[in-house]
């Protein structure tokens, strides 16, 4: 099932800059990973802001949740999830 | 998985009487089969509303709806749905 | 550039069947042009609510205005649209 | 009676390890006892936040208020209770 | 146990005079009812809307629904329910 | 005339148990000075928070004001006041 | 005392012209004998809107009611209301 | 001075065609004076909806009030306006 | 033109007294210019916060701003200003 | 196409005079730079607050995020971005 991810990025602006460049790569790092796991299948920024909407494919809200968990910058994160519904014109594609 | 529903009755006040009984034995009985399928979990009202929280469980976004659009009231009913993860807490029970 | 576009169906309760059959066999025809035509790229129902969020591709905000606004239920949807910026992870892609 | 709770854990993400994860044992083990005494019925986590929503069961608002307190993350809760009333439904059956 | 409760009251502004005065005097009469029964314990009203916040009892929040369900304006009052905790400063007196 | 009155305390989590525990003891004294000279007529608690929700009985709102100043507690109170006119029906008592 | 009252003005836009204009002069003529009577002190209107605020002076609440009630548009304003305390710097002048 | 005006328009939807015309025509030539005077200075359409951000400049509010009422559309639009300070990096220029 | 002006002041809890007396010295002193030179016209308390409410006359927003941020205590306040349009009812007078 | 872009600047009040007339001047500049390539097309202060709204034109959402990321205040600044449609009365004129 797919799963709207809307995400907020609050790491403090005082983070040192080696932290923060960790915390990027890593994160990347591991976004790869999901995209390649199929769970990130889409991510966009919301202009002007320091977050991204996601479109994700997971199991379930618990692995959605493990998923999510399992990025370097996690901590750090407000996350609103919203599940969707496959539309039936999509299905009958 | 588990979703948290929560739904409040727009029925018009004016509605005749009959329509109203009719309906409302349509939703009971509607209802009555969801639990009998597991669907429908637990249901709470609101106090003081027409209004209910739910608990559902459904195997995705796509057949909980299908579900709550299949309750004789739906045209009138104002829904939200929360998709719940279970806690490790009691995946471990 | 590609748009978050959520929309809510307000059409009246009590529509005509009829007029309510063709309103939405005319969408689901507009809907398809929209997609061959490569504007409309994913659609999703938001479980429990006669609501629909889409993702959309336009050249720009009056661009997707006219292409919901050519969708036959247009009068009666109350549509939010979300602009979104490429993650520069998909750039890279 | 039964309560739904909603609770949003604040701890600061720069909390020691050490002390976390003594705060996060102490929390599980206060919950089983909680769930024993048939206090906490059902937990969720709410996905991609470190928050959950609960159904808890006790004899009124200054009990329920008791037992969250209970908690040892207590004080880095934001906690929003609603109290429910018992469908007919349910009643019936 | 106590509840807060607030209430909006929206009958339609073109409801005939004598159906007014006939569900004002019913209200009155039912609310009458419920302080005897020590149900309504006091109310108020806010200022410049036609709305009340009121103070009740009852046993748990189904009998509190019953209770609010039974007066004759019910079907037009918006109302929203908030369950309160004795104060330990109230229980020592 | 009469006030409800919501407060949520924002006391920080790290202060000394002691300061803390000073701050309470004034704060019950000088809530028990309040209820004795009529201005504090109920506290409630309101369950899972640092909260209360109080009905308080004032001249104006300047000395509702000055009242609520001269709790210990009030530099960390975030306060909501609630001006509220006597329902005709309770006049009538 | 000193209020702040915002109201907002939702006669349907099809009433007829002759009921309007009459609501209307009755409402010039009941605002004037409130300011008359030092109830009705200022009075502006929010630009763009069929809304207002006002500076009320009332012994309490109840006699703000009262007097708001007594305008022939009330049944079709949407008014809330803020209790204000006269500044120390004032009271000083 | 300068103020933003957001405006939604809540025409009905099943307002006649003849007489809808009427009203956009009407609009139009209004909006076309107002910019000769200088005091509609840009309009953009909101996308998805049947709204507009209009960049007005007034001598004060009243004017603008005064402005945005001689539009035949006024009773139906749903208008906020904020009014906005000239930035010193333009006065500068 | 007249501004009504809502202000939050954050001054945080742990301000020294003798920097906390300072500032709200300066402020009364800032206050009485303003006052003298007719651009404050009137202030309240919201009862049970640091905040206030006050009526504003000024040319325009960015006098009004001007005005606003020569108080002392500017850094810490959170400000809203709403513009005002004189009631043709005042108009009249 | 253009922008709305809200910006509160939330820079803390204890930065050091030199690190902040250091941002504003690096800010100034880069502006005027924006401003100089057509990006930044009009600037306004929210009256009361250390807030802008200006008026952005670019190619799409992700060049006027680089555009917004490229000003020394970003870190701090708090941006919602609002994509505006051309309205038909301007593609005329």
């Amino acid at each position: 099932m797919e799963f709207l991810v809307r995400s907020e990025n609050q790491l403090p602006v005082d983070t040192p800059v080696e932290r923060r460049q960790e915390l990027r790569a890593g994160e990347r790092a591991r976004a790869l990973e999901l995209r390649e796991a199929g769970v990130l299948k889409r991510l966009w920024r919301v202009p002007g802001r320091n977050a991204t909407v996601g479109l994700y494919e997971a199991d379930d809200p618990a692995a959605l949740h493990d998923a999510l968990m399992s990025l370097p910058m996690a901590p750090w994160l407000d996350v609103h999830v919203e599940a969707l519904a496959t539309h039936p014109q999509e299905r009958a594609t």
